[in-house]
């Protein structure tokens, strides 16, 4: 039985995917059942490392949808749109879709799941998050007689390198960014991945999963790496933490959910220090890892490599697999198995977080002067914030502060040194978001505080 | 639609999975639909955490294969009879079966597997290697696209425990076995777990399934932790290694596997050293890995905890749910999904690996002669092994050995020490185990070498 596939964008990842499928041998059998019936492509006359035969490409996507030859519609074209429109379009002629397309299910997956779900046909999407890593198909299959109560990942590759590189070096941020654009690691406009887009698309997907409904993707707290100071990555270490960038999603509250209510959510994406011996503290480098808490598995991490042709090819042909092999039990007359299709079957509610309980990690810019220790430490102590480690940095020299930060104090030992001034990191217990925030407010009006320079949650 | 689940045994793990089909909210909503039909135990006055309807229970896990209400079997009694006999009955009966038992599967998944082909019903395993770590899954369904070469594990979790412990504390072998006994994470026959045969069983099951053909379990070459020497692991440590009871299924030659050929496999369990930078290096305690590496996909690794009640009971209700997904699909006249039903589709063949490429770690006990690292190295130099590393540590006490090892060297510095020995620590770099075994054999018979005291693979 041969299943014809069609293929949309013939750039990495579609190139890898023709390869796999033009070389089964040593693979799972069902390999050499996939036939590659037609391929759209933007330009006919590009020479590419792959041959394939000229019939088989054309410029049309909807010619390849419409093709009666091919039975599975691969997305690998990426951008919105046309995507979304021809993933739509394949649904409605009632073939199923694999892609690998984070950014359109990220906004648009609750429309293309109904559609799907409407028309009975599967779309699957392992290579949309964490590249070659078996995740989506293990959330969705593996782990579902549990409770989940957090899903945090490293899901950006770029922001990974970037961080590992300042880690190792000691390197500023926008060096090592121009460094990894230089060798193809980072896009010439690398916004999507430095300033959290790319994470937030993901972590939208995997808590859709987790969860079992769509979040809204609008509403997923971001912040990137391209405001952070290298100095920060340096005291971490030398505090025992690492920073990554951290996508999570986490419920809210224990136990089971009361029934038909939202399961409430925070969901967030932002530079996190992570203690080294966290099992995603040793993830480095371009890879990716996903953990999974949940209610009665445990912890478990699923570790890979985040993107590069071959894995995301390996993840694609691998939701091709699946429906090839579904298909074998009941023909085109069958339902669909619920885990595989992954509805969704209750409302997921984004929530301010501010109940949420972490630690935290602040540097603050002081005055130099006896006594300051003490008065942030009372800030904290009133908000019924308590301390794990208070350290004062050596004395440096203001960076991109005007001399008039500095003032007063002139009768004790600062005066002797007119400008020094203190950092001062601190990093608190696990304590509630709001308690914490509360605390901060406190510190910032104190006189001899000149600045929050830094504020990092911490697990 | 419900669908009857019939227990055998409800030990922790049985106990465990009733408890996720008791308490269904927050899980997959396909949760609600198992019911817990007939459970069978040894003895039913035994009171329990757990309260069950007293009709549930029965001595005779026939009466629970047999009862009409079961549609899918769970044996999670362990040993290998009667549940092997006991898997056949519910599959001749045509029911699906989900186990834990990695011991049945690894010695009889052949036969288990050819009756259950013959009778069209799904035997699921994903309990039985990694506990809550969906490993098994991924192996079937989502790595399919792939040629794997390599399969490598820390897949038992009492010798990591106990590993883990000699490396942080310095401790013998002996002694922190018998804590780990102590605290319930050694059983009083340790043997299976110590002796790795635990360990060759999982991965006897991995092989099977990521190389598609049965590998015969007697056939693996295993060698425990008992024999270890604290020596050896904090040697290691101070030459940046890890030392950690490795299971590795590796694939010899490359390229696309020549069609009809039987897959030559080195299927083998020992304690090996890890670069402390390698992912399978930082799973510690009783935690599990698997490390997957595969063309196009690369490296992906699975992480998680390897044992426990609630783990294991995760993965059980994996394959429940995977079975009554899938039945959705087609009811009871559909054929079966190939990637779930996991059938072999070729033969593995187990080779000696003298071919195999690989680091080693040799400690040595010498004279203290001068020259004596210079014979030693002529030896690994004359059979083509190139060393990364020779190192001399301190000369230490015979230990276990009589004084007729040190004889004769009256005429040079070692005279003046009469009885100082040397131990030697050699790592060398990456070589074809033939080579390696043809240098030792030299070195064995330098006259100033009393002894080749450890000698360790190296990744």
């Amino acid at each position: 039985m041969t299943i014809g596939i069609g293929l949309l964008g013939l750039g990495t990842v579609g190139a890898g995917v023709a390869a796999i499928l033009a070389s089964p041998e040593g693979r799972h059998p069902l390999v050499a059942e996939l036939e590659l019936k037609r391929v759209a492509v933007r330009d006919l006359s590009r020479t590419r490392p792959l041959q394939l035969a000229a019939e088989l490409l054309t410029t049309s996507p909807e010619a390849v949808i419409d093709d009666p030859a091919v039975e599975i519609v691969v997305e690998v074209m990426g951008g919105l749109e046309p995507a979304r429109s021809l993933i739509l379009r394949a649904i409605a002629a009632g073939k199923p879709v694999v892609t690998a397309n984070k950014a359109v299910i990220a906004r648009y997956g609750e429309e293309i799941a109904a559609a799907a779900a409407a028309r009975g046909v599967y779309v699957l999407i392992e290579a949309a998050v964490g590249g070659g890593i078996p995740i989506i198909e293990p959330l969705k299959q593996s782990l579902g007689g549990n409770r989940i109560q957090r899903v945090s990942g490293i899901i950006n590759g770029t922001t990974n390198y970037i961080l590992s590189r300042m880690a190792d070096e000691g390197a500023a941020y926008a060096d090592v960014l121009a460094d990894a654009q230089r060798l193809g690691y980072a896009e010439a406009d690398p916004a999507a991945d430095v300033q959290g887009g790319d994470a937030a698309d993901k972590i939208a997907i995997l808590a859709g999963l987790a969860y079992g409904g769509p979040v809204p993707r609008a509403g997923i707290a971001t912040e990137g790496i391209d405001r952070l100071d290298a100095r920060d990555v340096a005291y971490a270490a030398q505090l025992g933490f690492v920073v990554k960038l951290v996508a999570t999603a986490e419920r809210l509250g224990s136990g089971a959910p009361a029934p038909g209510e939202p399961i409430p959510l925070d969901v967030r994406v932002h530079p996190t220090l992570l203690p080294k011996q966290h099992p995603l503290a040793g993830v480095h480098g371009v890879n990716n890892a996903i953990l999974v808490e949940g209610d009665p598995v445990g912890q478990v991490m699923f570790y890979g490599p985040g993107a590069g042709a071959g894995p995301t090819a390996s993840a694609v042909v691998a939701d091709i697999l699946n429906i090839a092999g579904i298909r074998q039990v009941g023909g085109s007359e069958a339902g669909l198995d619920p885990l595989l299709a992954a509805s969704s079957w209750r409302q997921c509610e984004l929530v301010d977080g501010s109940t949420s309980r972490h630690r935290n990690y602040v540097r603050l810019h002081t005055r130099d002067e006896a006594g300051v220790i003490g008065r942030i430490g009372s800030c904290f102590g009133a908000a019924g914030v308590s301390i794990q480690s208070i350290v004062q940095f050596e004395a440096r020299e203001a960076e991109g502060e005007t001399e008039a930060d500095v003032e007063g104090g002139a009768t004790d030992r600062a005066a002797t040194r007119a400008g020094a001034k203190a950092e001062i990191v601190v990093i608190t217990h696990e304590v509630q978001e709001s308690h914490f925030r509360q605390a901060l407010a406190a510190i910032e009006n104190l006189s001899d505080v000149t600045k929050v320079a830094a504020c990092l949650r911490t697990l």
